[in-house]
């Protein structure tokens, strides 16, 4: 269960609101590398974890610090628009300036269908989308998708810091990439702490391995056919990372035949010259019935 | 620039078609876990490749390998529903054998659509994304974002396994199921190859640390309220993962005042309620103009 | 800021796990009349709130407690999916038991994404999307939203209701509707706090009435041709419901002309045909330049 | 069945066309708050309205009706958009007017997909969605959507009128705010007519009440920790707006307790980690078979 | 502007309600190859076209007409789900009904969202989406849109027929079926009269043909590497369909070099490790200011 | 099974490097128009085929040939974003570089989330969909969503000529441009070569048109009210063009009847005022059980 103090995290000052760093900070908030996908995706793995109970405490936790962070964004986008209205109260009608935010590159739909507030939208105005929020029921795989969500989201909010000057907005910054920072590290102590890269992978370490076909799967395979490729390195030769086979090189080359179809059947109404010979008759027969 | 021998990379065969595997299969093309995603990753990471050469290239052997991926599972839907109309040749009109076929779970639009063929989505039906294909940019995150799609890939190829007793797409799945746990490894291998934790790590490691709020980057952060978090552990005390600090375990409090947005400006048309005092006289004016 | 304790608002209890219902409670949390839409709803209002401070507290503590809702019904689908596996540990491989419940019309994903638990989708399988979240910067219009949010929301908490006999299942039940019964309320008492139909309509009531047309402002517009329409009532006479004009009843016409798009230019590769008489010679001039 | 006369339900004019303009105007054609969706919302309402027939006609006559309002929204599209081509015929290509536009604001698949004319899409070219359309089978939800549509619908044409100072736009959007008002009061006169809050509410109002937990239903609940809740009004204490209860006012608390799932199965392919101990025996017997 | 009858344009039988038809009913409704899809096609072709305006007037009208086959689809769904709610009457509760449609393949949301009613949905539950809509402002590239659209919309409604053997709907369906075969010779009819392939290929025929590379416009190039392609037929040799040219066949060689981007800029935030040597001074020197 | 030589098909080269451009190329990758839907398409349609052997080739060849256009847009879009770093070297932090290109209507997201590189996305930043990919199992529908991909594709890519004067970017389009003109004319050839319209019509030409409803298969139905359509043409008498039927032209009217749904159901949870007369007698008996 849940509950709200209705103050923020950390400090949200806007010291020159910015339409259109409005719209960048939405990236944050509803893009693929935002914070409702991270809010979302820890909550919703805490909810189906499975197994040593200090893991789902743990996202819980997380997930919920995630939850100040989207309110901070949006607060901040909230500021970044103020300055609008406030130029309009001498500019009015014949002025158009909305028009001049909108070719100036702000978001429409800031003016249009927020009335100056956050969305649920990424930076270009596409809405978040629940498919990004990955919980796969293996929490390995999991901790891998939180810690690439991270290193996502800290570099776009390294590249929003560059693309502003604005002291309260970098400030702000500051703070979130300082959690991205610990998060990174959080989710990757949880792999050191369930058995490192030996003990974690293949992942699912639980499917046997005998299983898995053995001629291919410490196996490099490269499909250039110009030359060699120029793909050698820790992955080509020596030791596998989780420890347990070597790893070769090998060309690209079919194992498989050319595949085959069966010609098309009357039930399915291709064109009849994807059926077999013969196939007017059939198919009187078989709508005749 | 690409070629094709029309093979197949392993053979593909179908020893009973089944409509609902060929269902369930889609997961693996069109799904958020598939091969199409895998795929174009890798391409548009190789074509945006700024850095040392081999990895694009090693990017390019492997995007392409999974292109074959995806012509193998796609000849696989297309052979478990070949069954479907040779059973109708007997049955036809009257007997509604598409119908058993939906009622019994196939995807309708395996009918429907694409006439017994593989389609561009996941097993709901729900398209491929454009939005699920990661390229930041920035290698580190991406071979994060591989890794992540490696292991939730091997981990429904372990499901689809479990799913079928079908010998050919057993061993099938054998082979794509051994082709993860290379890739698992091999985007591993980069990520030591580059550094390792200490030195990939925070992500992105071009970005000056000092820059960050160091009150909070190795601080973690309870939201818990009612009695302790139980989420103590490797992350709670010590050295950070990356080496760069020691970890902190802190319970949340607001750093922030409650925010506050101004009263809603006449132009944004929210209420007059909304509004600060006075409005009626202001509005006029405004629209006098 | 939020805050969590781990515990349930209400208890979730599943007398005999179900994957079909677990399938249909997925509406209730990805779908469109779902959980997480209220939730990031009245959240986003909230953070966008411009107007009396005590909206703004009320909505943080509605959308808060709508993030529990969300958790109540995650658990309930992982519970409900939990008798999968038990059933599973007699029968493998060969008896493909997956795909019975898959067969008999299980979310295939449950199973090969989740790992049987709750995703962020709907009941077919279709991702939540950011787009459902209204949050208009106008407070009337919002709080319409929110009435509508919970009047299909407590409709679908009924029909799941009726769809199950499971006494833990709708003991649950029982507590969300009886919270849907609530925040129906709840809106629309601050839609009469804040002046009723006479004082918010028509929405905005800040855009001067004067400025819309006024023939057409109190019309009902019949568009039937063959006959009278039956669409006779309450908002044909009389006055209206915003207390600001007459109710007229007209059958429609045209009031404008036909339109006329000039002829396409040489720049925009429509077909030749498409673009004016000497198009020829122009269109030489065009790309001699 | 539909007819059409080639006319435009009202006059559109553009006196000075203006690309910015079209790319604004799209939100009310493809947007969410626009008449795509609230045509084809009345319309399927129409289509599987049961229940009094003359509801059924009322929403033919106004689904129909919103049609014409597309055509001209998506002429007014064109119209705006006419002016590029004209300056284009003397400045050609090194000039590069279109980037010129683009560089503006303007939506470049105006100029790529469409070629100057209307698309189905929003302000930001994210695509018109059917999810949006609603149409529940309960009259009085449906209702409440249709006000909500008309109220955003409003405050949108509101928005686009401050934002043009164009004359022929402005006078086409007075009629569009004339026919918004219109349609608001007359989804709330089908609500009075219906019985008005006391019959209609709690939406659905044939779910037997009795069936949902009556210590819940008329309380509202405070998720704030810090301090007490400011969210105190007409919804904290009376009677309830639907007449069927008493307000109260609770600070929220867990009635349930702390949610436990069971151990992960062998089956379901999460960590080893995750599973019971003992595992690595069982799952031996599991694959034995 | 547009206008209805209430009435049917062909009659809407059902004989015996089948609520899995309804859901596979869905996919000519909303799916890709469904009427809303040609509805709105059609009439945004219309009200973005320039050139004749008998074209303009021939899309008005069929556009217009799709409008009620979505009509007659959208009311075949809700006859065909009405069975379920009959049976209802005697089975309560605890025999979960809903259920067992569901579990026998019915789609969840035809009892939990609509009431029982058609979606703007496909047959998987998939929402009907703007982005299919083809509008490109060629005339040509337009009908082909449109003949493919019919194309596969008759297919589909073939794959409908043999679906069922439901006297009314078969009757329904062949009169859809008609339709479709009308409306693909009317789009061909187009093209014939606009100067058929000859006069209307390459399409724009707008574009002057001297500004593209005349070394690859009629040739065959074949990506095939291991033996000969069999793509050998009228489109490797003889006159192009277009007239313009002559056809040749050619093996894929690439006619560019081995891209190469240059490192990654300091302001990118790559990892260090893609950007130049002395980077860390560089950097330094771009932090400092 | 696919291969690659990392070499680009046709020289990429850009004069000066620009980010408006970068964004508008993005519609010719994950546009609609674009060449990952072409890709895509040709490669599911080859490995859906049955019939003749050499489609499937032909097929293949052109998939993978597209699969390298999208490699030389991908590299067009990475090197025309080259010039913004660059320029960077010399202002940063207080200068918002990144802004200035953004307020010129630069796709944000090419710094915020590619790094200066290529998305899956369109030029308004829309994801890529998988439901653009059209294999429909019927080969003549099939050509003609070819066809029509290849003359919207071409559309556009003489669109992007003409919006940018770059003398490098202008060859590459040229090259792209011929490939579309082969495209159209080889897709066209397939469509001759199985019996022209004549043999392929109506499509599906499998389904016995004896079943069709014959009395409206060959008509022109005008929808138009107010006076005669001008819609007369090539279709509207004569011999049509599959030669199986002669044209009519007929004004609309109604076939069929106003169509009735029956009151609702008690278990479907409409309003009790779209139940039958005597529901609060039943509705309690139906909840007694």
């Amino acid at each position: 269960m849940f509950y709200h103090d209705g103050k923020l995290q950390y400090e949200v000052k806007v010291d020159k609101p910015d339409p259109q760093f409005a719209k960048m900070l939405q990236q944050a908030i509803g893009g693929v590398e935002g914070e409702m996908r991270v809010c979302l995706q820890y909550l919703f793995q805490a909810w189906n974890m499975r197994g040593p109970a200090k893991y789902k405490d743990m996202l819980l936790d997380t997930g919920t610090e995630e939850m100040a962070h989207i309110e901070m964004l949006a607060t901040a986008v909230a500021l970044n628009l103020e300055g609008a209205p406030n130029e309009l109260k001498d500019k009015v009608a014949g002025d158009s300036p909305f028009m001049e935010q909108v070719m100036g590159g702000a978001n429409p739909r800031h003016i249009l269908s927020s009335g100056l507030g956050a969305m649920a939208t990424d930076s270009c105005g596409v809405p978040f989308n629940g498919s990004w929020i990955v919980g796969s029921g293996n929490m390995a795989a999991d901790m891998y998708a939180n810690v690439m969500a991270e290193s996502t989201g800290r570099t776009l909010a390294a590249r929003l810091w560059k693309s502003t000057s604005d002291k309260g907005m970098r400030d702000m910054l500051s703070f979130l990439l300082a959690r991205d920072t610990m998060h990174q590290n959080q989710w990757l102590a949880v792999l050191e702490e369930t058995g490192g890269l030996k003990g974690a992978h293949p992942i699912p370490n639980s499917f046997p391995q005998d299983e898995e076909n053995h001629d291919f799967n410490y196996t490099f395979i490269s499909t250039k056919i110009d030359g060699e490729s120029e793909a050698k390195g820790r992955w080509s030769e020596g030791e596998s990372l989780d420890g347990k086979g070597q790893f070769k090189f090998e060309k690209a080359r079919p194992y498989g035949k050319k595949p085959h179809l069966g010609a098309a059947s009357p039930s399915g109404f291709a064109q009849k010259e994807q059926m077999e010979e013969g196939f007017t008759d059939k198919i009187k027969d078989v709508f005749k019935k």
